[in-house]
């Protein structure tokens, strides 16, 4: 582990002094008192997380990481392996969904290469942080070694602290890699001590039959590393690199008093083990939209996660969380630029 | 009316061609088909909306009418109805929450007062159509007479004219008046066939005794216009000079083919009252938000309207069509931008 990067460092505390004038200020606004709902909350939730009574999210970042998984050669995904390193490429290209929206919002856009089976070499816009061509397949072994999960935990804090000194709002984490819905599912499982069955979705697309095999193989992985008896050590042997990243992150976010955007399944998934593993995380997480994704609202329900969006999205690459930050500029925007009563003569109720 | 308005003319028709060519072009983006669920449904709606394979909504057109009520009388609100004049200034001056709303999105607000108790006088930025101090109590008679529902509905068509001319890309109604969530329960119980005490809610701010209140009032209401046999009359009798006008932009709206994202429980109410009076109109209606007014889930159900965002806003004054208005633009966006499979060599299912 780096010298940056502790995870057993505690959380940055919230300043529960700068919600508290942010809710004061909420009830003075022109405007029945709790009528713009959750826009209200995550205004004064900001306000907490950022220590400003008129919280902004003028610098997004976003970081999206990529990595293969060894259990794709279970069969589990509709899309060929080698998209994962083809991604890379249309991330840096400007051509994925998250390129766009990165663009729309003018958000930094963070592509970090953990690895990939199908290796594009270097490419301008592209951080190279590679760890290994894929994780192990998780029904024959661990996914990870130990110094495996160490790096891909560093890469998420390493981004979080390029996020950090670039001044960031928010951090936003995303992931591609094929297989990783099953990598995902098989750790929230093991997380929640949940059946497979109860959790596994259609991923990128599979049908019936596929979902049925998907939860043959987490059966398997669950039933081979069933000892896993820790937050870290279930993410080691079930997890994939970006999503060891992603919990990573989300660890020394919280260290840095960075707010998180979480995106949808896979990094609620890479949230809960960083939350199990690192309780004080929890406070610095913002939940952005519930998945298609089928065992999505289990896991939020474990974070007490209500997200803003609903709609029906299951890309991943964090488009869920770009998806929301509009949202949370107009609920900061709303909350500092309008008028109280008395500035504005409005009689109140 | 107008030569501009008549409300028996046809809507527009619905270019079929470019909504199929924007659904093929979704099925080519590099991402799992489907993956961006909703955000790929609106592309494909607004590209058959505005005839444009790769829609866009550069300009966006805010109406918001004020008017007051008569049933205010009854003492159906938290507020004072002095209120309804002071907000028309807060509109213009830029305080209140749509104010904020329509600068961040560079979207034209267009305030238009069409009568208040409390009369502010000429303002900037506020456009006069005046057609009385209030609406009449509908406990005790019509709410409008013929005239006046007819000077309502057209300035509801006057400012879709004006966006129109405009060149606006969507076109969003919005109200304030004290008293006109109770105008808005008993024109959708109308509507409806529904009980006042299945539909009522909160508003702005009322406790249980309130909203029992509210309810008898309603039921007042409903008893005395039992005779009212028509969307319009039924309107006449119960609405508002907002929710007319609110009306009327519906209906003019899709006979000049503008797009239009109704807001909440009381732009909703007049959605369905256009929709009754004039079906070609639900065509051309996108629906925004679900508020957390009782009676809007029902109006919703009515319309087969599911719509973006269900942020528990309350507000009116189309604070939630705004909202949602990002989401439409990053839905343009990922359809216009992003690549497709061949142009990223990215590899298919």
């Amino acid at each position: 582990m780096s010298d940056t990067f502790d995870p057993t460092l505690p959380a940055a505390r919230v300043d529960t002094g700068a919600a508290e004038a942010a809710r004061l200020r909420q009830s003075r606004l022109t405007k029945p008192p709790g009528s713009l709902g959750r826009l209200e909350d995550a205004a004064i939730a900001l306000a907490g997380l950022q220590g400003n009574p008129l919280p902004a999210l003028k610098r997004v970042w976003i970081s999206v990481f990529a990595a293969d998984h060894g259990v794709a050669a279970e069969g589990v995904s509709a899309f060929p392996q080698a998209v994962t390193g083809e991604m890379v490429r249309n991330f840096a290209g400007g051509g994925a969904a998250i390129s766009v929206l990165a663009r729309q919002l003018g958000a930094t856009l963070d592509v970090v290469h953990l690895g990939s089976v199908n290796d594009p070499g270097a490419i301008d816009g592209v951080r190279r942080a590679w760890i290994a061509p894929a994780t192990a397949n998780f029904c024959e072994g661990p996914a990870m070694s130990d110094q495996q999960l160490r790096e891909a935990l560093e890469a998420g804090a390493a981004s979080v602290a390029l996020a950090h000194a670039d001044g960031a709002d928010l951090f936003i984490g995303g992931e591609m890699g094929i297989a990783n819905t099953t990598s995902a599912t098989a750790l929230a499982c093991a997380l929640l001590d949940a059946a497979p069955a109860d959790l596994a979705g259609a991923g990128t697309g599979l049908d019936a039959t596929g979902i049925r095999h998907k939860i043959a193989v987490v059966e398997r992985g669950l039933h081979r590393h069933a000892g896993a008896d820790s937050a870290l050590e279930r993410l080691r042997c079930l997890g994939g690199f970006e999503i060891a990243a992603l919990a990573g992150a989300c660890i020394a976010a919280a260290q840095v008093g960075l707010p998180v955007l979480v995106d949808g399944f896979i990094g609620t998934a890479a949230a809960l083990a960083a939350v199990q593993a690192h309780p004080g995380t929890r406070d610095w997480l913002l939940f952005s939209h519930r998945s298609r994704e089928r065992g999505h609202a289990r896991l939020l329900d474990a974070l007490q996660a209500r997200p803003l969006l609903d709609l029906d999205m299951r890309l991943g690459e964090a488009s869920g969380a770009a998806a929301a930050v509009p949202l949370l500029r107009l609920a900061c925007a709303l909350h500092a630029d309008m008028a109280t009563f008395e500035q504005a003569g409005v009689s109140a109720a």
